[in-house]
């Protein structure tokens, strides 16, 4: 075989990514630029060098940088190995590309080489033929654990957890443990998770009775009953709890794993960290894209999906927008006999859109730590007033003046300022309201809340302004 | 001693505290009112007897719920061995409070009995004055880690790591390791840590030769050298490497734990994932709350202190509104003219603003992730572009539309058109290119980047709406 064609520059890509280099940041610019060149060189020899030594996680940044044909090229080339976890690390607007790519045989096939719970997060995400069309190309044992996955709600723990636990009776002592573990890693390595952090205590009837960490094993005598080292007060998950209390729980309690037990108390299964840590980064992603108004999978979506996905949201401000301008258009008179309330107008509705962002912002925040719940809410609001009460005294007399300077009428900087504080007022307590509301309502107050509150915000601002204007100067 | 008068909602409250329930969440409405009921009626045993179950963490949240004389009130109530726990886990801003409450001696003492990554944790955020105070108050090798841990970068991986780790010689083997860990937990166990997920190998020098994970230890044989079966190409993480990189790391490679090295290789320290998940957390509190124009201690502060703290971020937004203002001023004559003008004028500028926002969003947050780096700028800068123009088209017709039935003016519905098309692609363009140019230079993209936006949105949709009607309708 000849040596494949590396140049300069190739191989000082190639050099950052060997460890220890002092960025995470593996696949940067120079390395997607330098796989665009290769791909596009058609030089399959040097794209194939390129991403050898990439880990599967930096592999799938890769891909999901490449534009949509650079991707189609790059993806037969990735070793066979590799493909499973890659799968697991994209996007999913990406990973349906890929699968597209890869055909309905070969994804079967490399689905059927992922870990179980990444497989049943790789099936979830189908829609339900093809879910089918994968499941049966699935050989026997791992089809029927993936479909037991599937059978527990959505976002639940039991989509979350993996199955393979290592579970022991209480009779065992630490001797018989490490003795044992030993045996079935030389004898039957598939009976043991790759990597496990705790080991699990079960009755007969598989039921939890405790656990430990690893640590606590290792730092025992031999002749220790695992009933006595075991800690039963540790956290049970119930396989049915919702994955973002699962999360709630992990963060609160610093957990790195936890037992997942059914109803009947059996253990069913165990949720690690690092799935945890998944659930964070989309719970916040979510929360993130919903208060901006676009869906979390924008940035691989192609122009017209995106498009399309953001009119909606665009649509249903338009008809805000609408609104307030019919306040305005009800005192149409008034501006045409002082065209200068025209001008100044946006600045109250745009003081109040932003006071009442940063109340609504701390909000849903902390509705979605829980740090806001029932308990505080009545004093949260009352804060949130008083913050406007503050803030509009404040902003009243900095418009007031503003007006005054610029306009020389006096009455004017009145109305503006008291405008002000009407709006920054309603800002504090709508700002509030509006999502615990919401979140009462069981509506996620990180979508709905910023259109409802600019709504107020406007309608408040104009009317007030316009309103007393109207009433003060004619 | 007399039982403590618990009355049948107290015990409901106290039953919930059990685990096992299916919520997460521990620290309700219910349990709040009651606690704050109890401290009302200054009955310190039931005070006691409701916060004597509580998980620290839960306890931290309790604290954090009540209102500042509750809490002052609680302080001195909790159990001294749960105290150190709870202010590690407490927010900033409340854990001030707390240290106040205490008194300097007692933090002190608190402090001493702290993890030494928590107790830098929590020195860390005080004044400089109050950090020498406490640092002189803790007995002497717990006071020289700290002072060593504040020795490097504030938000780097020194200040993250634990120093305590189980390193050992590449000659010993799997037998010779649990003997000495077993040895160890029995003599001197302050000498291991209380938890731990991996053993590393070092050289003589301290220098990192490799690593392996506890199951990995627990499944070989006795015989086996930790040379042949440490894992050499663990991640290393540099000791300054910054905390949101280090994050990055774990996330990407789903680490638990991963040791850290100074430059000479030197083994100093192992990261766990529990101290990442609150990196986690708190650089996603920075991004939400940044972008919303609030600081991430919000929620805590006082009222005076917080109407303060959001007054610079609204100023800001005020000086925005005044130059949308002054655009507008420049077309006071035709508005004069025709007041339609003054009606329909904030449309284009919210579409504009919304439409902006958008874009922003999804920049912000792909920068955050890596997933938007100089590979891929141009592209996604040409995707926005083409998105601005797709819905500014759309909504050309939807409001040109509006416009045309409600004035019946044909020339002022085509306007209203022209200038949301040209706001729309310009809020994609700058919702882009804004966060990608503050990010170039070194700035936070979520603190500056809406108010950069919004400036641009109002001045060109007012710019446009207004121009284009003086110049084709006068």
């Amino acid at each position: 075989m000849t040596e494949p064609p590396v140049d300069a520059n190739d191989i000082a890509a190639l050099e950052r990514v060997a460890d220890g280099q002092p960025s995470a940041l593996i696949v940067d610019a120079a390395l997607v630029a330098a796989a665009h060149d290769a791909v596009a060189e058609g030089n399959e020899e040097t794209v194939r060098a390129f991403i050898a030594p990439l880990h599967a996680a930096d592999l799938a940044d890769l891909i999901q940088e490449l534009d949509r044909a650079d991707r189609r090229a790059v993806v037969p080339m990735i070793s066979r190995d590799l493909l499973p976890d890659v799968l697991a690390e994209l996007d999913e607007t990406v990973r349906d590309e890929v699968i597209e790519a890869l055909g309905p045989q070969e994804t079967a096939a490399v689905v059927a080489d992922m870990d179980i719970d990444d497989a049943l997060h790789v099936i979830a995400d189908l829609d339900e033929d093809d879910q089918q069309r994968l499941l049966d190309a699935i050989p026997e044992p791992d089809r029927v654990l993936i479909e037991e996955g599937l059978s527990y709600p959505e976002f639940s723990a039991g989509r979350l957890m993996q199955r393979q636990v290592v579970a022991l009776p209480e009779f065992w002592t630490v001797g018989d443990t490490i003795d044992y573990l030993r045996a079935t890693a030389e004898t039957n390595p598939e009976a043991l998770p790759t990597l496990f952090y705790d080991l699990y205590v079960v009755d007969p009837a598989h039921r939890l009775l405790g656990g430990m960490p690893l640590s606590r094993l290792l730092t025992a005598r031999r002749s220790v009953a695992l009933a006595e080292l075991m800690q039963t007060d540790i956290k049970r998950i119930p396989v049915t709890m919702e994955q973002r209390e699962v999360a709630f729980l992990f963060r609160q309690r610093d957990l790195t794993s936890a037992p997942v037990v059914a109803e009947s108390g059996r253990l069913v299964g165990v949720i690690t960290i690092d799935d945890v840590v998944d659930v964070m980064e989309e719970e916040h992603e979510e929360e993130v894209m919903h208060l901006g108004g676009v869906r979390t999978d924008d940035l691989y979506r192609d122009t017209v999906a995106t498009a399309r996905a953001r009119f909606t949201w665009l649509f249903i401000n338009l008809i805000t927008a609408i609104i307030a301008s019919l306040v305005i258009g009800l005192f149409d008179a008034t501006i045409e006999q002082m065209v200068a309330l025209a001008v100044l107008m946006p600045i109250v509705a745009s003081m109040g859109g932003n006071a009442g962002t940063q109340t609504l912002t701390v909000a849903v925040r902390a509705l979605a730590t829980n740090e806001l719940t029932a308990a505080n809410a009545a004093r949260v609001l009352g804060k949130e007033i008083l913050v406007g009460t503050i803030n509009g005294l404040s902003f009243a007399v900095v418009t007031g003046f503003v007006a005054w300077v610029w306009f020389g009428h006096l009455p004017l900087a009145v109305i503006i300022g008291l405008a002000m504080i009407i709006n920054l007022i309603s800002a504090g307590l709508f700002g509030a309201l509006i999502p615990i509301v919401l979140d009462r309502l069981g509506v996620d107050p990180a979508v709905a809340s910023s259109v409802l509150l600019t709504t107020v915000t406007d309608v408040v601002g104009f009317f007030a302004f316009l309103g007393l204007a109207t009433w003060l100067l004619l």
